[in-house]
């Protein structure tokens, strides 16, 4: 393989996180980092924790991606597509592959498919590729479902679950999710959008609907609800009382001939005790797995992206999803 | 997608079930069936159980090939590529894509270096692709792990175990685990190689450090140890009294740096009340997965010889492994 030079856009955790695996292998070459506010002005390198890489990092990605003509560029900057699309389409214009963390772009086609028509179109007019990816959505709720569906002669529903102990996540995540607020305050900063919970069920029911061929007809996804702490928890950002919020459940359900065919759960919570990924698989034969403890968060949403970036490289330009690539592996 | 016409080759307990699920794609068409010995002369529908066919099970695959020039060949005779090369070299050269459940075929480059490589030259001329798979190997010891290391930022040892009951597994199979024997009989019918024990965690392991690049030093396969039934214990086709033979373990271990990386441990028994499927990934994250109960695998084999149908036309030709294929799916 020929090295594979590097834009990396988005300095937070799950930025960092990236630009710190990214940065040890051999077949790439950071040559670039931007954003908009964190770092500005430092070596990342240095901001990395290796060594000077006289690569300063700048607020104006544009100008990045004109000055280092990067082949691919990294990007954690939002969940919501609307937030990061000119984004997407400045990298793509500038003749650059793009993975992005950003939640809808994993599966763009159900719930913005005006914006992915357009992504796809320019993707390939522009000869790269374009693909959202991370643990979750990217894998743990889809892809590695999808694969296991592969056992099956006949799959009749699916149910995912996903519990994670919040305390060891990073502070905006624990944030987005609630934690130590009042019920009142929770319902309230919902319905004024401060936090949001956690984004990608939707996109993960229609990938899978998608690979099994399945027609849905809608999704049906509840509002984030409140988990109560029953005594008092911690983290090492909050201290949550009995009473208080320590984390969030979400349910979708996408349905299929009338039934809801595809189930998804997801908790996230500080301190849960019990941490786990389960896929449960009600066909011929039926399939029950489970990950115990859950899939570290942040730690493999580095991997993922970073391990998908030479099966991405093998398709054919356009908008990808994780259905589309071979077989992932740690590189 | 066309319609595929599909010529069945081997009709044991594993063809039939491949052809019976087959025959219920819509985009499949089944065209023709041969088998040595078995079902010749009657009606392919009439042995599946589903309405008359109009076709006739005859015992020389060279002829079938000839008469109803299949687009792909689905093979299940031998778990030995020697045996079944020339059968693979016919179908190729007649224009066929062959998937075959031949367990040295899923991944022949280790043992097989010089007969992988003639295939590859020779499906690459004939612009078709063969590929081996099934569920063990092909699947839940190879495919499924390689995936599940791509949550991994670094991985460094792996470690895989299958264990199930072989009550419920066909006669064929139970017979092949030693069942019922005595501890004699086993030790000498394994020398004289009437018992083989599973054949597939060399091509397993080999895949795996395919797959993440990792360069193989040698591999260690065990012989296969009898599991002494510590009481009486039964299937459909033997009873077996404590002292004797119930089935089998083996263990393999693949070398990178002078250190076993990936063990794999297979045991059939009849008895096991404990079946599960069980990977473990020591890196960063680490990660622990099991299925419980073992995933079912006759069923499963046919299902992920016909879920890999697709994904495999859409590879380039050659000599294929379950690797180079998209995200497969029950379809």
């Amino acid at each position: 393989l020929k090295e594979i030079r590097v834009l990396q856009i988005g300095l937070g955790a799950i930025g960092l996180e990236i630009a710190k695996l990214a940065s040890k292998k051999r077949s790439l070459k950071m040559v670039g980092a931007s954003d908009l506010m964190k770092h500005v002005g430092e070596d990342l390198g240095a901001v990395l924790g290796s060594g000077e890489l006289g690569i300063k990092v700048i607020p104006d990605y544009r100008k990045a991606l004109k000055e280092v003509k990067p082949d691919l560029v990294l990007h954690a900057t939002s969940s919501y597509l609307q937030d990061i699309y000119e984004q997407i389409v400045d990298c793509v214009k500038e003749g650059a592959n793009v993975i992005s963390t950003c939640e809808e772009l994993s599966y763009p086609f159900y719930k913005h498919p005006d914006l992915a028509k357009n992504l796809d179109h320019l993707a390939k007019k522009n000869r790269v590729r374009i693909l959202g990816t991370g643990i979750n959505p990217g894998f743990l709720m889809d892809t590695l479902v999808i694969l296991l569906t592969a056992v099956c002669q006949e799959v009749k529903g699916i149910v995912v679950e996903r519990v994670i102990d919040a305390s060891h996540r990073r502070q905006a995540f624990q944030r987005k999710i609630g934690a130590a607020l009042t019920e009142e305050e929770f319902v309230s900063k919902l319905e004024g959008k401060e936090i949001s919970g956690h984004v990608g069920l939707e996109e993960s029911i229609a990938m899978i609907s998608d690979a099994l061929g399945w027609k849905l007809q809608r999704i049906e996804a509840e509002q984030p609800k409140a988990i109560i702490a029953s005594k008092q928890v911690s983290s090492p950002y909050y201290t949550i009382p009995a009473g208080r919020v320590a984390g969030l459940q979400q349910t979708a359900r996408g349905y299929v001939d009338g039934e809801a065919r595809v189930t998804l759960l997801f908790k996230a919570y500080i301190g849960a005790e019990d941490e786990y990924d389960r896929i449960h698989i009600i066909g011929i034969p039926e399939v029950n797995q489970i990950i115990r403890p859950a899939v570290q968060g942040d730690r493999a949403t580095a991997a993922v992206v970073v391990n998908s970036i030479w099966p991405l490289l093998k398709t054919k330009p356009g908008l990808r999803t994780m259905s589309d690539l071979q077989t992932l592996s740690c590189k």
